[in-house]
């Protein structure tokens, strides 16, 4: 029994991890994940998205009961009325969490308890892009900072190792640094 | 009377966008921008992020009196046990707000008043990449495909025409499509 228990380190079944790793590299075509999120307007910089569904390992996901909503909006000097965190912020999030998830399944795989992770991300922004006010600023964040702290029963080496390994294996790490094509297409009736 | 009420469109004041966009026209210094946010690991993939102060227009807000909470998750077959949203589908949300609030806003100044802002994002992601599984499939999104149902009182090109300008002008849009340099630092105790 002692065994199962040892499996669970930071909150993650390492002994599930090891075996989708395995069941992974033997059936790389179960690697074939589609995520969704649903979005409607409600108002003003108000909007919602709705999450649930998704396709993961052969097949559309069912162990997901639950949907999630997600609200957007932007402050008053951004002519809203703070309906949610606006979009940028959102996606200041996103980096943030998927950075520490990263760290913390890193961790666990190389055998590290972590006590903590915490993170502070900026974004700094020229608006006169996205206003349309001026061609030359860029629409979005000119420079992201992330500043985290991590702490945990391994010297400061591997604590380095683990948050460098986490940064390039962070999915949305990559796609904020890389960026992604986006195909969109629209219907208007 | 009729003037103030006819300035709101889309729930948008394009009376005071207007006045923003001339004042940052003439006060360049005025649009440098910080948004934060700041996360904190919990257990596993549950992680939340605390989302309130901004820089903005020349110092620290003080209209956003209350703190936006952001949580994140994984579903079981990623390890988690379903937090919230994972990292991904927080970064499609902020593309999808950002698009919509950007085709409300663009709407608004040009007089077109909308009916129906509805979108699906998907993310198609090969996580062999993510999982250190394989070097080759990249850790985010390949593709991200957006399609938007965009209705209102405009023939079908002039929506059109608004729903481009709106991409144009999207911050997440840019991020997410150019990419942002990220500067990273880590402290261990």
């Amino acid at each position: 029994m002692t065994a199962v228990k040892d499996t669970i380190r930071n909150g993650v079944d390492t002994g599930t991890m090891f075996a989708t790793l395995d069941l992974i590299k033997a059936q790389p075509e179960l690697a074939q994940f589609q995520f969704r999120a649903t979005n409607r307007w409600i108002a003003g910089a108000h909007n919602r998205s709705t999450i649930q569904g998704f396709y993961a390992a052969g097949g559309e996901d069912t162990s997901r009961t639950g949907t999630f909503e997600l609200d957007a909006g932007e402050p008053a000097i951004l002519l809203g009325t703070d309906t949610g965190p606006n979009p940028a912020e959102h996606l200041l999030h996103a980096l943030a969490a998927c950075l520490t998830t990263s760290i913390v399944y890193v961790a666990a795989a190389r055998k590290v308890e972590l006590t903590c992770v915490e993170s502070t991300i900026t974004g700094d922004m020229d608006v006169r892009g996205a206003l349309g006010v001026d061609e030359e600023p860029r629409n979005g964040f000119k420079r992201i900072g992330a500043s985290f702290r991590v702490t945990g029963n391994a010297p400061e080496d591997k604590l380095r190792e683990v948050v460098d390994r986490a940064r390039k294996r962070s999915a949305v790490y990559d796609m904020v640094t890389n960026g992604v094509p986006v195909a969109m297409e629209v219907t208007t009736r």
